[in-house]
């Protein structure tokens, strides 16, 4: 079982991108679909899926920092993608090409064990996302991979991006429970640190392979969660619900 | 079919006190679960439901005029209910049965046609509440009744309750739709008006016994409705989803 701190959690909050889907390969996916139309098939849609995903921390910290407004995702990730294809000059894709792309994030596909351990997991549990990912990006997210979501919680609806304490905390709050009552569920030590530093209580399923083969981090569990799980349908098995 | 004007719609946001749920039974339930341990048998439950309803709207407009900051529904209704007991002379209730009772509202049944509805409309339309609920209720309603939801929107969401313009245009503003993209599906004349005002487009199911025997208003659609519907099931079916 998850042991003491688990037994008073409501509330399953996750992080999505890396812990719910694998982005990595999404989007790839979805650069090999775009570049034979701009002549570029000697690109790695691996590496142009990295090289986005590296301007996705940046993009935030300006909203984090105060110097720009809270700035939805689907905006921020419009303005690296048009870097990242600047980069490497490609230009003239037209307006539709551009929006379809950056909505990749929105067409992510979830790791094998996610929907059997989500299920499960949802009979006892209040599900929600709690992501850095704007409300239409994780709800046709939800909606395309059947996601048994209860809400589309994240940073638009409390207007912080995550580490930001008040992400975590204005979550709480919405749902009328303590932190405690709050468990986020994550992929990566540095969100848990964070959510632990709230208050929340703290599940953590390593994804091994979001990186791509070479993965060097988050590979375990550095800090002793109140629980950790090998999988969703692990973590459903760890909390009562097999 | 929906005519011309529905062919564009792609979510259907519906409101819920009234379209969606069966407020003056379930409230009325609450009630009578409630009177018998304070020794107030003689009180009728509807009667009661109906004197708390009576405080939504000047719960609300305290925020809609600015005179209070945005406040969520709970938290009005919490308030309204203490007014309804002590006109009754109903005192000593517990923080935990008044906290109970107050959560009557996220535990109201939908009306018979709804699950159906909905499961079928789900199938080609993004399905969210836009209500004056604030999100811990909506989204507790929605798991204990089974409601396909796509994401859970409404005033907390958008920090403005209906009939602000706000509050319908930053929910279509936050699913990335145009105005017209977006459907309100409503049994109120009145809130289907200040939609059509902001854009959106309108459907009317009318729900003719959501206040008891005697309802006297929103019988009847009052103005061209883009779709005018029985139920949610006949709703499904004019939409192309039967």
């Amino acid at each position: 079982m998850g042991g003491k701190v688990m037994n008073q959690v409501k509330a399953l909050v996750f992080d999505v991108f890396g812990t719910v889907v694998d982005w990595r390969s999404g989007v790839a996916r979805e650069f090999a679909a775009f570049l034979p139309a701009h002549g570029r098939t000697d690109l790695d849609p691996f590496a142009l899926a990295d090289s986005w995903r590296r301007l996705y921390q940046p993009g935030m910290e300006e909203c984090r920092s105060g110097r720009r407004p809270f700035t939805r995702l689907d905006v921020l990730h419009r303005e690296s993608l048009e870097k990242v294809l600047a980069e490497q000059g490609i230009t003239g894709a037209s307006e539709g090409d551009l929006d379809h792309l950056n909505r990749a994030w929105h067409r992510l596909d979830p790791w094998p064990d996610v929907l059997l351990g989500l299920t499960r997991l949802s009979r006892k549990f209040f599900l929600a996302p709690l992501s850095n990912g704007n409300i239409a990006l994780l709800a046709n997210m939800g909606k395309r991979a059947c996601l048994p979501w209860d809400a589309i919680l994240g940073a638009e609806t409390v207007l912080a991006y995550k580490p930001q304490p008040e992400a975590y905390l204005r979550t709480a709050e919405l749902l009328a429970m303590k932190p405690a009552e709050v468990c986020l569920v994550a992929a990566h030590n540095s969100d848990l640190r964070a959510a632990r530093a709230a208050g929340l209580s703290t599940a953590f399923v390593p994804r091994p392979s979001e990186h791509g083969p070479g993965q060097s981090i988050d590979l375990t569990a550095e800090d002793p969660w109140d629980c950790v799980a090998t999988s969703f349908v692990d973590l459903a098995a760890r909390l009562g619900c097999d």
